[in-house]
C-alpha cells in the first residue's frame, strides 16, 4: 500500500538529514514576524504620508545588470544562480581545465540574486520608462542577498526598505528625506542623528588640493576618520601617492568646527574657487535653510568626514546613526545624477535612502521599544471538552469570526491544563469554558486570561464583549 | 574630477546593455502592488481570524533539504545557487570531464531557492520542535521559485500564501481549512466550488482491485480524468501496467452519481472491506457532516477524480476552481502524516492549504473585482508655483501630515498643466493650489479633481476637510 512505500521512503532520507539553514540567513517565528512588521508598517506608512507608492521587482536579475554596478568585491558577493538543464556541454575543454570560477561563472551562470534595491530600481525605470509619469516616487521593502562573511547583525539575507524619487532635481527632495528619516525614527522612538554630506564638497577639495583624480582614494580614507583616527588616515593618503603637500592642505578642512553654517562658511572660504566645490557648499546652504524652518526631533549636523563607499553618489549624502546604542548606520542614501545612465538613460536625477530593517530591529530589541501588543495573536480561545461541547460551540465561533473577531478552538479534546497553557503560551486574551452546565443553561463561560476572571454570560453578549 | 570619470564609466557600459528582466519573472508596479496586497491582506486578515500566525523561511535552502521532495522532474526545477568564491578548484579532473550537469551540480552548489513553502515549513517544524507549541498554526505568504518552462499564467517566480496546522489529527482542521477557502473567496467575490477527496479512499481502491502497488500511477491517471477522458485514462492504466480486471473493477468507481453523502455509499460498498478505504470514507463523512453545519457560499464537492500530484498526501485532499473563469485551480492542500519524518521527526502529522496569488489575481482581473479605491495614493498634492509660493505651503503641508494626512507637494515649479496631469496619473483626489492672492489673504485654493469643484479655504479649515 501506497502509505507503506511512502513510509519507506522517508526513513532512507531520515539517516542522511539533519534540518538547518544556510549561514547567514534566518527563520522568522510569529514573534519576530510581529516585530519586523511594526518596522515594516510603521516605514511604509510614513512613505506614503509623503506621496511615495510601492514597487516590487524579482529577486533575480540578470547577471549583466548586476555585474560592475558594486565594484569588484560587489561582484564577488553577489549569489550568482546556475543554469538550468545540462549547463556544462557547452563549455570547451580548455575552459573547464583552466579552472577559473571567475571565467567559468561566466559560461554557466546567467542570473544572480538581488544585491540592493537601487541597481534594480535604475532598471526598473529604465525598463518602464514610457509607463512612469516623472518625477517617480517609490518605495520598496524586499529581501536582498550578499555572499558576505556572516557575523554577528551582518546576513547573507536581509531586507532594505529603500524610498527614492528620480526625475527631480530639487533640493526639496532632500528635505523630504530628512523629514521621513525624522518622522520614522520618531514614530519608532529611536533617538538619531542625521549626519549629511555633499559628494561635490568632496570633489572639490579634491580639485583644490590638486589631487582631483584621486577623489575615490580620498573618500574611502577620509570615511575612516571615525575609526582609524586623523594620523592613519593621513598615513593611508600618502600611502595611496596623495602628496605630502595636498595632505597638509587637506588638514585644515578635517577639523572643522562650529554649527552648520559656519562649517559651511569656512569650507567655502577653502574651496569656493571650485565649480563643484562652490555648487555643493550652495546646495547645503539651501537644504539647511530649508531644514530651519521645522522642528525635528533628529539632530542634523554637516559631517565633511562622510562619505559613503558608492560611487554612484553625486550630491547630498546621508548617514543616520542612533545614539543610544552603539552600531552602525541604519539609514542611509544620497543623490546619484547619473545611475538609469548605465542601462541607457543619461540624465535622470535621482536621490533616495534605504533603511536597514535588521539593524533598526537590532536597535529596538535592544532598547525595548516593541511595544507589548505587537505579537497578532486571537482573542479568544474556546476550549475543546469533546464531542458535543464542540457542536454547541462551533455555531458561536462562527458568529464571533463573522463579527471580525479573530478566534478559534482547540482542535481535539485534549486535558484542560494543556488547552490553558496553549492560549497563554499564544498569548490569548480570553478563554471560552463550555460544559454540561452551559449547555444546560443555553451560556458560556468566558475567562480573562489576564485578571482570571470569570463570567457566566449568554451567547449573544460574548459576541458583544469581545466585539468591542 | 571624479564627476567625469564616472561618467565616462557609464558610457562604457551603455552599449554593453539593455536593461530586461529574466524570463518567467515579473516587476510590480505600484497599481499592480495595490491590487496584489488587496489579496494578501485579505488572506492574511482571514488566517488570523482562525488563530493562525505569520512566519517566514530563507529564500534559500540547503539543497539536502530540498532535493528528493518534489520527485525527480521536482529536482530539475530547483533554482540552484553556484557556491561562492573559487567553487571549481576542487573539483578533479576526471568529474569536469565527465560533464555529468546533474553530478557537478552536486560538487559546485549547496544551496537552492525555495520551491514551494511545505516543505521548508516542515524543515521550520523539526529545527524549532522545542521552541513550538503543538498543535502549531502558522501562515506563510512568500514568492518560490521554479525553473519550468514560462507560459501565461505560469511564472518563474510567484507568490503562495500557504495556512497549515501540525500536530493535530482532528479533522476539525480541514472543517476549518474550508471555512478559511469559504471566507476568502466570498470576500474577493470569486464563486468557487472546492473539490474535495481523500487519499486514504484512493488507497483503497487501489488495495480492492488488487493493484496497490500502483498507486501513484493509478492517482496521476486518474487525476487526468476531467482533462483527457474516461478511455485515454483506461488505456494509460494500461500501458502503465495495470490489469484489465482492474481496470474493469475501477469503471463503477469512475462514475459516481447522487450528491456527497450518497457517493459515499456507493464507494463504501465497493472497498468497504479495505482497511485504509473504510478509514477514508469515515474521514470523509465525519468532514461533511461538520460541513452540514455551516451554510457556506462555496459549494463543497466530493470529487474522486482529484488526487493531486504530490506523493506526501495521505488524506483529505483539496482544490478549489474558480466558477466563472477557465483557469487552473486557485488553490489546493490536504494532509500529510509524515512530513516532518523525512526530517527527522516522525509521526506528526499536519494538514494545510496554499492560495495561488497570481492566479488569483488573474481571475480577479479578469472579472473586474478589485475595488476602485484599491491604488495607494496621496490625498492631496500641493501645486509648486515657485520659492515663494513653496516657503508659504510648506508648514501647512507638515500639518497636514502631522494629522497623519497623505500629503505631497510637487518638488519644482513645472507647468501647472504638468503639475495636474501628473495628479490625475497619480489619482490624487485634491489638489492646493496657493498663488499671490492667496497668500495676500492667508488662504488656499481646494480643488476637488473628481468634481472640478473649487473652494477658497483657510489653512485650519483645508486640514479640517482632509482629515475627514
Amino acid at each position: 500500500m501506497f502509505l507503506v512505500t511512502f513510509a519507506v521512503r522517508i526513513k532512507k532520507q531520515t539517516m542522511a538529514q539533519k534540518p538547518s539553514i544556510p549561514k547567514g540567513t534566518r527563520d522568522f517565528s510569529p514573534v519576530e514576524m510581529a516585530r519586523r512588521n511594526y518596522i515594516f508598517d510603521t516605514v511604509k506608512e510614513i512613505f506614503q504620508r509623503y506621496g511615495f507608492q510601492p514597487i516590487e521587482t524579482p529577486a533575480m536579475e540578470n547577471l549583466s545588470t548586476l555585474m560592475g554596478k558594486y565594484g569588484e568585491e560587489g561582484d564577488k558577493l553577489l549569489f550568482k544562480i546556475l543554469n538550468s538543464g545540462d549547463f556544462i556541454s557547452k563549455v570547451d575543454e580548455e575552459e573547464l581545465l583552466e579552472r577559473n570560477s571567475i571565467r567559468l561563472t561566466n559560461k554557466i551562470s546567467e542570473k544572480g540574486l538581488r544585491y540592493d534595491l537601487t541597481v534594480p530600481f535604475a532598471r526598473f525605470v529604465v525598463q518602464h520608462r514610457n509607463d512612469i509619469s516623472f518625477p517617480f516616487k517609490r518605495y520598496q521593502i524586499q529581501p536582498v542577498w550578499r555572499a558576505d562573511r556572516p557575523q554577528k547583525g551582518r546576513y547573507r539575507e536581509f531586507y532594505q526598505c529603500d524610498v527614492d524619487i528620480v526625475g527631480s532635481n530639487s533640493l526639496l527632495n532632500e528635505l523630504e528625506l530628512v523629514q521621513i528619516i525624522n518622522d520614522v525614527f520618531n514614530q519608532l522612538r529611536i533617538n538619531t542623528v542625521v549626519k549629511i554630506n555633499n559628494r561635490k564638497i568632496l570633489a572639490g577639495i579634491a580639485e583644490t588640493i590638486g589631487e582631483s583624480d584621486r577623489i575615490i582614494d580620498i573618500t574611502v580614507a577620509i570615511d575612516k576618520l571615525d575609526k582609524i583616527g586623523l594620523e592613519k588616515v593621513n598615513l593611508e593618503l600618502l600611502e595611496k601617492g596623495v602628496s605630502q603637500q595636498a595632505v597638509d592642505k587637506l588638514q585644515p578642512i578635517l577639523n572643522l568646527s562650529g554649527n552648520n553654517v559656519e562649517k559651511l562658511d569656512q569650507i567655502e572660504a577653502v574651496i569656493g574657487a571650485s565649480t563643484a566645490g562652490k555648487k555643493g557648499v550652495e546646495e547645503m546652504r539651501t537644504l539647511f535653510d530649508y531644514l530651519s524652518g521645522f522642528e525635528l526631533d533628529t539632530e542634523v549636523e554637516l559631517d565633511l568626514t562622510l562619505a559613503r563607499g558608492l560611487n554612484y553618489y553625486t550630491g547630498a549624502i546621508f548617514e543616520v546613526k542612533a545614539k543610544d546604542v552603539q552600531i552602525g548606520s541604519i539609514c542611509g542614501g544620497g543623490r546619484y545624477d547619473d545611475l538609469t545612465g548605465i542601462f541607457g538613460m543619461p540624465d535622470v536625477s535621482g536621490v533616495g535612502i534605504s533603511f536597514g530593517a535588521d539593524r533598526i530591529y537590532d536597535v529596538m530589541t535592544q532598547l525595548e521599544l516593541f511595544p507589548e501588543e505587537t505579537v497578532a495573536s486571537t482573542k479568544v480561545l474556546f476550549v475543546n471538552f469533546g464531542e458535543k461541547e464542540e457542536a454547541y460551540c462551533l455555531p458561536i465561533l462562527a458568529k464571533l469570526r463573522a463579527g471580525k473577531v479573530n478566534a478559534e478552538i482547540y482542535p481535539e479534546p485534549a486535558k484542560m491544563k494543556k488547552q490553558l497553557t496553549w492560549a497563554d503560551r499564544k498569548q490569548v486574551a480570553f478563554v471560552v469554558m463550555v460544559g454540561e452546565e452551559e449547555i444546560a443553561q443555553g451560556k458560556v463561560t468566558l475567562k480573562n486570561m489576564k485578571t482570571g476572571d470569570q463570567q457566566l454570560v449568554t451567547p449573544e453578549e460574548l459576541i458583544k464583549i469581545l466585539s468591542e
